[in-house]
């Protein structure tokens, strides 16, 4: 494992205004990550971290976070080929939230560069449309671009109801 | 009280491919909410939603949060005058995360359009930076565009050690 040390937290002033890395992760260990494209700034997916994700992505630059259904470290594009490079990784003023900057790959088995394991580019493909007092979702991606029965084929949906 | 419903979550096909709105709160009836700039797509803070927030912004077309500090409903720009107007929410595969697209407002006590409670447009005003095994932390946001001692004043800083 890396040599990575995170600072320990001392005074809000050293949280918000200094250049000492101090984050903090919840009573359950992980931080909230949400992972942007480089090349548009899309947003592309929100997951969590854990002390050892975010250790791993500064060392190696692609991105790790922490599944919470698999409660293990999850390698992103170790099952779809779907790596993410990180170009940079930015913090929030508190330091209990981090933002990946990525250059996306495309799936071991076809399609093109993507994020999602539904088979769109960003995991928010759909936007909520309020008329006339009625709620409902509408795609802004019109079209998956790679097809999940194939890259995941075999692996359990991670949706839940 | 408005009278929006959401819908029962009932299939993954319903939530990941239909136009139903079917959000997923968790164990503490919370949802993670990313809010952009709608002009430049910058990334400005990061909070949670309960479901009256999420249907109180539909509704009104202000940001509400929800304060986990607080305990209550948070409409943003209460305190500072930094209300922010939503242009278009999205939601996520699963439905477990929103982002709000808004149009920032300036602080009541002068200043520039911002979000961030420390005085910067964003709360990811710096970057982490990671050379000869050193990590640290780089202001990307060279300077703050409002006075948050004046627009906080008597306010206690929501950051935590």
């Amino acid at each position: 494992m890396n040599d990575i040390r995170f600072n320990k937290r001392k005074s809000i002033e050293q949280i918000e205004e200094s250049n000492e890395l101090c984050p903090k992760f919840d009573q359950n260990g992980l931080m909230p990550c949400i992972t942007i494209e480089a090349s548009s700034g899309t947003i592309l997916m929100f997951s969590f971290l854990n002390e050892n994700a975010l250790k791993l992505t500064i060392e190696k630059k692609q991105a790790h976070y922490f599944s919470r259904s698999r409660k293990r470290i999850w390698h992103k594009g170790e099952v779809s080929g779907l790596y993410q490079i990180v170009k940079n990784i930015y913090i929030d003023d508190d330091q209990d939230c981090i933002i990946y900057e990525v250059e996306l790959n495309k799936p071991r088995k076809g399609g093109e560069k993507a994020s999602c394991h539904v088979g769109y580019k960003s995991c928010f493909y759909r936007k909520i449309e309020y008329k006339n007092n009625k709620i409902s979702l509408k795609f802004i991606e019109k079209k998956k671009v790679f097809d999940p029965d194939l890259v995941y084929a075999g692996i359990e949906n991670p949706t839940k109801i």
